[in-house]
């Protein structure tokens, strides 16, 4: 059996150096490409896409996997290669390579319009460009048998297994818990924050940023970052891991928190078993649980108390006129102020879910055609208006704020929410193992904690679904009840409720 | 015909477009790859160059251009395509392609190893791996039937139809021409260069090296300039053709003729027909007259007193400090200064084709036996002090300082001196058909010039071999009588012979 084995694998490993070549023409797309060299790439990548489809779904993987279905002890990461193996491929049967390179082109040109329509603030540019997206959204939809729910396929590729329907409900659980604590938070005193939005020096922060994430333990030798129009995380191998970020003047420290957020998910691709590289079992298991890294790091460490007791004079010898007279309270309270706000990225953790519900029922709408994609500005501004009380006053900072749907990425928004809530989950069992966790914070170290991190979860990369790493790991499912608490807990202390 | 033509333009298209994605990865693992990312990076590479290799040579391809061999009319671009694809697939069937997996995966250690090697000055740590490109070459040249000399085989690949015997005679009656002339500058009064060595500001001269090139238009619309171990220029799609430069302290203004060589490679490529896009047709015709373009930009006009009169003011104003006192005659002097140096790209004119006759010598000897690999430190120094009466003090600045063994290029040097005398070759032409080239120059238009170019050798890319193209243009054969021509007028003048 070895020898099949080793024949797949060499397959294998052919359509994940196609990805992973993907992965650098789609990093170079966004960092560094001059402005008309985005038809002959959008070529490109069809083309990568098209020949690491073909041989994916080729008649010789679905035989070798046929044969190797029943060779290996359950549990074995041979076992688990030939399980995870087995659904991407029939999965990918059917999708046509047609598709994926129509898909490949049709989403180049729409990043190029988003990027155009996001810095003129003109949803028209981008409106016909996400037409086509949707069209293509329902034509993949086709390939599948139909579920509940149409948008139960889209959802499955990120969160394999998860429902709609599940989703749906435990949003509603936890919306009445937000919006009740969000209530009590806008009747309490509010907190100060206008230091956070004095001028401050680009480099500094950026290098401020660079000094937080080498300590979480983010390896430059396998990793760099890099501006781009929105911050994101993509590896090339576990030995090439890189993160990019951005600046706003308007917001001058989220860039130390998108930083802390996109090492997070770096740290989880740089920590996966090197075994896996190659195969399907590399990478993080699901968007959720990668995003359950980002957001641990960006805010249950980076947003804590003992994290500025630690980091705050440092921040302060750096901007010392911005920072004059604020205490670490004061600052910790500040970057912690919950204030509904237009942007996603940049929203508090206690309003942060109610974007992303705004999506979800967003591409809900689209995927079931109730709402056509002319609409979506006047619905975004609405749902903005229902949801958060306020009203963006221009597309860029409403419906074309985030790059998602330009890469054809529906079904992706909830595991957003999905990992703020294992995120959560995480930290209450982490506290119990690492005793003194937040002495340690409080002290700069962060090796103990990265290394539960990569103990627990990064090592087993794509070995275990989404949800049985967290049954494992945590006793429980997905649920929200520990961030509830983590919220309370935290509002709690900073609005004296 | 037409649907057998697309059919075959189709496969050719997608081995473009693997082609292009690996000289994205090549241009990240030179710009931008973090220091442990080249295993992955190599692997990568090998996988793009065994796919496209395997698409090229398939017996469809066979097949398609055998149906097509005499279909279109002699001198058509049709025919061109298929007379070039043939020639390229009859040569790409000899090659098996683990060969070519194998060549990827030994030249990117090679790579890192020989800047490590260079970093440390220390060729053992670059031997075993120049030891293991030299077999790979013993085997690349097994593949093909035997010519006059082995070295054939070789040289072929970069100056189609070419002999290693031609490529000996026009150097040999060369040599005594620029060795006599050098004498003879040797004899004069020398010229006066310190204000060149002084402390230049890394940024300024970056910038005035962008400024200058883009008066030449190189289109940064389509391009980009960054900082890499070595300047080289690489093309992704007519659309986006980038360059990249590095800043010596020890030879500051060097960053500025580099800056116009590589936008010279670059303009050439910027200015192929787009009708040529991913076929055979795309890209130069071949290194010599690729060289000719970056060496006319360079030199021709880079070098020139016109050019000077132009730039000296605003390099003046940059730089007041060093050149202060420097008149734009002693400036221009100064850049033309012929001495006797160690660096192959920084040497003048005057000497610049001896180190390319010594590589060749080495070359030759690596393919046919008589040098061994673990010698080439020692040879290398003696011929230097043989050449050019000078001795490297170390190896970073003698034998390792160039990129093109690490990557397996060896055939490729004889085509950088064959380069120059292709562009003294134009430049004669050129003269006769804009009068007033020097005036245009003297007042910074280069728009005539640029013009000029594109219409007689940028938009034929691959359309004529490199011969018939420069005889097409200046009406003879590539040889040596303009070069000696111009050399001995520019050096007449400076040094008053």
């Amino acid at each position: 059996m070895s020898e099949k084995l080793n024949q797949l694998k060499e397959i294998l490993g052919e359509v994940s150096d196609l990805g992973h070549a993907a992965s650098v023409l789609g990093w170079d797309q966004n960092v560094n490409m001059p402005p008309l060299g985005g038809e002959a790439r959008g070529q490109q990548l069809a083309t990568l896409g098209k020949i690491a489809q073909e041989k994916f779904i080729s008649d010789q993987v679905g035989k070798l996997l046929d044969d190797l279905k029943n060779e290996f002890a359950p549990g074995s990461d041979e076992a688990d290669l030939i399980r995870v193996t087995s659904r991407n491929y029939e999965k990918a049967k059917r999708v046509p390579s047609e598709f994926i390179a129509e898909q490949a082109i049709v989403t180049t040109k729409a990043f190029e319009a988003w990027v155009e329509a996001r810095g003129k603030s003109d949803f028209s540019i981008f409106r016909p460009h996400l037409e086509k997206v949707v069209d293509l959204v329902h034509k993949y939809i086709s390939f599948f048998p139909a579920g509940n729910h149409p948008y139960d396929t889209l959802l499955d590729d990120y969160e394999p297994g998860m429902k709609t329907s599940e989703v749906q409900e435990i949003f509603s659980g936890l919306r009445v818990k937000q919006v009740d604590l969000i209530k009590k938070i806008r009747a309490a005193k509010q907190v100060k924050d206008d230091f956070l939005h004095k001028k401050y020096n680009e480099k500094k922060v950026w290098d401020f940023g660079e000094a937080i994430i080498t300590k979480f333990g983010y390896d430059w030798n396998r990793g760099r970052q890099d501006k781009a129009p929105h911050p994101f995380e993509t590896t090339f191998s576990i030995n090439d891991v890189r993160i990019t970020n951005r600046f706003e003047p308007g917001s001058p420290l989220s860039t130390l928190f998108s930083a802390m957020h996109e090492s997070g998910h770096a740290m989880y691709e740089q920590g996966i078993n090197p075994a896996y590289e190659r195969t399907p079992l590399e990478g993080g298991t699901s968007l959720a649980v990668h995003e359950s890294q980002s957001r641990l790091w960006e805010n249950l460490v980076g947003r804590s108390l003992p994290f500025w007791e630690h980091f705050f004079p440092e921040i302060k010898k750096a901007f010392p006129a911005q920072l004059d007279g604020v205490s670490v309270k004061s600052f910790y309270k500040a970057i912690n102020k919950v204030e509904p706000s237009l942007i996603r990225v940049n929203a508090d953790e206690a309003t942060y879910n109610l974007h992303i519900m705004l999506r979800l029922e967003l591409e809900i709408g689209m995927v079931d055609g109730t709402m056509k994609v002319k609409d979506l500005p006047e619905i975004w501004n609405t749902k903005m208006k229902e949801y958060l009380g306020i009203t963006p006053p221009n597309d860029a900072m409403g419906v074309l704020q985030d790059i998602h749907w330009s890469g054809g990425s529906i079904g992706y928004f909830s595991t957003y929410a999905l990992g703020n809530l294992v995120s959560a989950q995480l930290w209450e069992k982490i506290n119990k193992d690492i005793k003194d966790l937040d002495e340690q914070i409080r002290r700069g170290k962060f090796d103990a904690l990265l290394a539960w991190l990569h103990e627990k979860i990064h090592v087993y990369g794509h070995k275990y679904d989404p949800q049985d790493i967290v049954q494992k790991v945590t006793g429980s499912k997905i649920d929200s009840a520990a961030y509830v608490r983590y919220l309370t807990k935290k509002y709690t202390d900073i609005y004296g409720l």
